[in-house]
């Protein structure tokens, strides 16, 4: 099956950092399907030949088995060339079409990896010259839009040019293991589901917390910030993963369907919900393992009395009968102590007691992401063994952890989010994409958000860097009778 | 608390293997109480200083960090004394009646570790010498009768000598950390009580494999058998910790009728039951790890046509709501492939399959008694990383196992089911012991097993040594459309 991958952004950040590297690891393991290119598009004025030696110098930056030998390198090379075009320029796709015209590729991909304002324009440009043909696929990253309205109208141009099965919406997030495991686990055994409701399940956090600050990228980030950038999209995708009902194949469109259900049950925002059940925060200065970092409103291209926040926590709950009454809640913030994305589904204490256990302990699945992907199980065990105790505690318990670590069951050496998904689209396989209709059902419930921090005079509460966010977080938590993960 | 320990049959097998071993790691460990005496009974004509001569050489034996120095030996003999009996004759008691005079004890433990025919001897002479104080406790091991009729005999006796809380018979299986920890895990945690019923559960397997033969007891075993020496007893005790309902609490008496109530849920042997729902083996020669091994019929002191069994396999059902049309399978046996007990809880499949799964894959919890403690869960996770089908079965599973090994978790120095069985009984702890009418039900319950087989001309199935018994034991299970763990 050939393919052609053409790489609108092609010496972008994103080109650069993710897509070249995880094309690499799938040649590298014979994955990526034979006969393909991939030809780089940006406005830069480079032969196939110089595209090539500019992305071996990418590669010569990567330390250790990852990079790869000249030889290795040539074969890659052999894949990549380049079109000069300027995307706002109509009469530059005929420079594509003409490559593209050159062989008929059984597959061609779009991959639109441009700043966010070229998006509407190339995909119309695509089209008007002629180019989505019924074997292209589309690729678009994040942001669509940046409240429902806009996101509407991007998809209305991307439908207008393409049917959806011929869209492939990313959010890597949908191309971790562990996120995949959650579908195998919830569905391809028969242990979870019989748990997996409101009258066993107590609450589920959903953690993304990132060390990192804004970096370089802090004038995109004054007009994004947490909500629009992780909640809308990673964190209602996880959500959805974790709270969706058993989908009725494993096809694309059923798994979607079950995914919008969620985002359309969640409880609609109230004055007061809106009030008590969202916290934002701003980092201020602050240490991160013993180096001083400055705080967001003096990081470059960010407005000194910036209101943009950094930090969201919220609680929500899926109004329907597996979940009626069980809190979700959701954290993700920069400049947090640590560098860990993970999924807690706390289980209710046994309804009646019968040994003495510690304070607070219940049963726990987590669902690691980040740094490492993997499962623990939080059980209670025969705490008799402690020596000390032997006379006095035989009926206490003590917890115990199972743990399955997907790098050593399934090797180091595992296939990247965007390498699975680059190859998803290679191969036509919707599944882990995002379909428009979910994207503007997540607009349409985080939008209340944004407009209700528009007109509240109070603005992101600050946090210090290094900290896990603003104290409210976790009062609000804590209104519920329950706590976060580090702080239990 | 001071205690009197009085070993009936102290320089017998059971005192030499078990019990001293048992004390000492007690005393070493720091958990025996303070203030206690060891008295060892026997016919023999010892002083407290050659008892504990004899029972020195008994650790001489130990190798590795069991063995203790000298120095922690003189420390631990201190605690021994010696008492001459002879235990049928009245006059004898006297002489105990003496020693444990010397000083008021706060408990008397009185631990009949004798030639079963001397069980009820002893507890009627105990009585008669007036030794059945308040603070009495009498420990029994197995065999406590043959049949039904011989049991309530001997509870009869030890009855009316004694109160049921001062009595402790002892399955040592209950001592086992496995055991008590299936008590933590289905009680103490709110994950598997959803779980642990007919709706989830397809069947549940108890398997007690022993790999070596009769040994030196060919004598003892011709008039036993494996139902009465493993199947009444053990696998029995283990059938209804895994069945048994939650208790109202975790109180002796609480455990032990709910336990009673599994055994009155046994379902009745009809004559189709009993001879399609068991099978009885005995091994022939056979090759264990290489080397050659004798049938049972040519161990010393065995009929060379013995109808004895070495091997029992059979189905029983729990009538009640929880479990009914669950098989619960039992199997144990001498001269197996390996020694191996554990209790695997195998899962229904999911009720409907959107991944592909290996064929026969399904949920497991495996309690693992022995050789190691321990737990395993069994899941099926994404598939997807196997390399070389990443493209072609995203959709796939693959076994994976949660570990939990007690040792790891609780280091390997543990308390032996001995020991702790030991310190039970010297605190006055009931849970981990057998009340007379558990033994009684579960008499009850194998006698037409016993009835049956006297009637039957077959006689036990012949099997290798070093096999899994023999084959209509899988051919029972394959009957239901199982098989046992081994063979799936």
């Amino acid at each position: 099956m050939s393919f052609d991958l053409v790489l609108f952004g092609g010496t972008g950040d994103l080109a650069w950092r993710k897509l070249m590297p995880a094309l690499f690891q799938a040649f590298r393991h014979g994955t990526l399907p034979e006969g393909g290119r991939i030809i780089g598009v940006a406005r830069d004025d480079l032969t196939d030949a110089q595209y090539r030696a500019l992305i071996q110098t990418r590669f010569d930056s990567v330390e250790g088995a990852k990079r790869p030998n000249a030889e290795e390198f040539a074969r890659f090379a052999d894949l990549l060339q380049f079109v000069r075009m300027d995307l706002s320029r109509p009469d530059d796709y005929a420079r594509l079409a003409a490559r593209l015209g050159e062989r008929e590729a059984d597959t061609v991909v779009m991959y639109v990896a441009t700043a966010p304002a070229l998006f509407g324009t190339t995909c119309e440009q695509i089209a008007a010259a002629g180019l989505n043909w019924p074997n292209t696929r589309i690729v678009l990253e994040k942001p669509l839009g940046h409240d429902l309205a806009s996101n509407r109208a991007i998809n209305a141009i991307v439908c207008r040019a393409f049917s959806e099965r011929q869209v492939f919406r990313i959010d890597h997030y949908l191309g971790k293991p562990s996120v995949q495991n959650l579908f195998a686990l919830r569905f391809g055994n028969a242990l979870f589901e019989p748990l997996w409701r409101r009258e066993t399940i107590a609450n589920i956090q959903i953690t993304i917390a990132e060390d990192l600050g804004v970096e370089k990228r802090g004038a995109f980030y004054e007009t994004t910030g947490t909500l629009r950038d992780m909640v809308q999209n990673h964190a209602l995708q996880l959500l959805c993963a974790i709270g969706m009902e058993p989908p009725i194949n494993a096809h694309a469109d059923a798994i979607r369907d079950e995914k919008l259900k969620v985002l359309r049950s969640l409880a609609p925002w109230t004055p007061q919900t809106l009030s008590q059940h969202v916290v934002r925060g701003q980092y201020a200065a602050g240490n991160m393992g013993g180096v001083a970092v400055p705080g967001y409103r003096d990081e470059a291209g960010v407005n000194p009395n910036s209101r943009t926040e950094t930090f969201v926590a919220l609680r929500t709950e899926i109004a329907n009968w597996r979940w009626a009454g069980v809190p979700f809640y959701i954290r993700t913030g920069k400049r947090l102590a640590s560098r860990d994305a993970h999924i807690e589904v706390n289980f209710r204490p046994t309804p009646h007691a019968i040994f003495k256990a510690p304070l607070g302990a219940a049963n726990r699945l987590v669902i690691n992401l980040q740094p490492k992907d993997g499962l623990e199980l939080h059980l209670l065990a025969q705490g008799q063994d402690n020596r000390q105790n032997t006379r006095t505690s035989a009926q206490s318990l003590a917890p115990v952890q199972l743990d399955l670590d997907f790098d050593t069951r399934f090797g180091a050496e595992r296939v990247g989010a965007y390498e699975r998904l680059l190859l998803d689209v290679i191969d036509g396989r919707l599944n882990l994409f995002v379909r428009s209709d979910e994207q503007e059902e997540a607009w349409r419930w985080v939008e209340p958000i944004l407009d209700f921090w528009q007109g509240d005079p109070q603005g992101p509460r600050p946090y210090a860097a290094g900290t896990w966010g603003p104290s409210a977080a976790s009062a609000m938590i804590a209104r519920d009778g329950y706590c976060w993960s580090e702080e239990c």
